[in-house]
């Protein structure tokens, strides 16, 4: 199933998409998420009248909580065009929940910046807790599947060492429907990745190709960082990214950005001025 | 006053701390943050009846989505003490609140450290959204202190150029109670900040030597990033820290970290083996 949010009151529900613009509640948030698998994949059919996406104010269906761990440089293509040498170590940067975005949702360009860069990735999402998980044990941990840009200010990435801030500006993780991993199916063959400009593909690769996977990210991540039901592992970006380009290229104003990953989904994201 | 949480199910109450054993329910967490200035300083006098904190599940008063931003190399003698240059910007690291940990709460050191270093910092508290705001105005922005030390697991701090994982290994992240800025008091003349290990002082400075102020790094950090109200800011850490020394020294199992700072209050953590 596909699980879309949307705030009531100051409550936020889950619930799952049935179609383009209506769908199913199914719990509360932080319920939701306690044991996501026991809601099955055919949640609220019984219990839940569909509601109007058009009518609530949609957010993403994340616990505001979650961890959105990153990992730099986890494609050899991507990490050799800007000039790194392949990682011996997964490298993990952190994005805030506050940073993310949902499909369709403007983004802003920041001040100082010749614009935004893309970065489609595979977001895994956590299903249960984990500690010091062993990678051919993790098999059945990721709930499910997402697609995400990583939105980057390569100015402020670059300002000092640490990435921080040039990742976590505002609606920079934008983010598409959560998309369970029973209904993506395997994934051990690889999932088209591509992120387009203006419809012109600028990234195009498998996720086959990360040089972490999932697994192995879940065994080095949770050795001394309990991962919890819910956090969100962004994977990393194949190569193709504009920062690197002969002249270099960038998102700016007007232009729209969409990544897009087979059976999982896309996530679009019209740039717009400060 | 001083405030503290506390689960009541699946909802977390924020309260009033009128002894070391009893506090007064002031609201429920997201409903306090919305405007935390509005409660005035005898929130809960009237209302509710003081509940005993060792009956309950305690947890800090922080909004799961607050994003807990660390500035790194913000004294001049911890820099120079780790051989970098003074920073022209102010190096902005992430940790999730899912690493904060309680007064008293064991702190376990992570497989293959030395130990855990200490790192005392005051942490600032966001009380209303900021937006590019300019330093000179932000004075009221403040709502209120903690007492905060920034464990670091030094080894997975530098295993690749991003520090993430070093500052977001479990219950790494002690935080005392938060006290409002009208209980502090001006704190423009500087707040004496300590750390002790096992009652010995190891780090011993004033907050008046940062090298960017609260103000400073309001402006900063809004430029791009909108700050929610409950957002923390962790101002940066006073030279003595364990591993620049002459032989490393490290905190390991038996060992009890506290860090007080003048006017705010302590944090205490006893280390144990994970």
């Amino acid at each position: 199933m596909r699980l879309v949010g949307y705030r009531s009151g100051r409550r936020v529900i889950v619930a799952r998409r049935i179609s383009a613009s209506t769908a199913l509640p199914i719990a509360e948030l932080e319920e939701f998420w306690e044991d996501p698998f026991r809601w099955g994949e055919s949640a609220g059919e019984r219990e839940s009248e569909p509601i109007a996406l058009a009518a609530v104010e949609q957010v993403p269906p994340v616990r505001p909580s979650a961890r959105v761990i990153c990992i730099g440089l986890n494609y050899a293509e991507h990490a050799a065009e800007g000039s790194w040498a392949p990682p011996r170590h997964p490298t993990v940067f952190a994005r805030w929940t506050a940073s993310l975005a949902l499909d369709g949702d403007a983004v802003p360009v920041p001040r100082n910046e010749p614009g935004l860069d893309w970065e489609a990735e595979l977001l895994a999402v956590v299903g249960r807790p984990l500690y010091r998980a062993r990678a051919a044990e993790t098999a059945g941990a990721i709930y499910g599947y997402a697609p995400f840009n990583d939105l980057t200010a390569r100015t402020l990435q670059k300002l000092t060492t640490q990435w921080t801030l040039g990742k976590n500006t505002d609606r920079s993780g934008p983010i598409g429907d959560i998309v369970t991993s029973a209904e993506v199916g395997p994934i051990d063959g690889g999932l088209a990745i591509e992120s387009r400009v203006n419809g012109e593909v600028v990234q195009s690769d498998s996720t086959s190709n990360m040089i972490f996977g999932i697994g192995e990210l879940l065994e080095f991540l949770s050795q001394e960082m309990t991962l919890n039901s819910g956090d969100l592992i962004a994977t990393g970006t194949p190569s193709g990214v504009g920062y690197v380009r002969t002249p270099p290229r960038f998102l700016v104003p007007g232009d729209v950005v969409e990544v897009a990953i087979e059976r999982v989904g896309a996530v679009s994201s019209p740039i717009v001025a400060a």
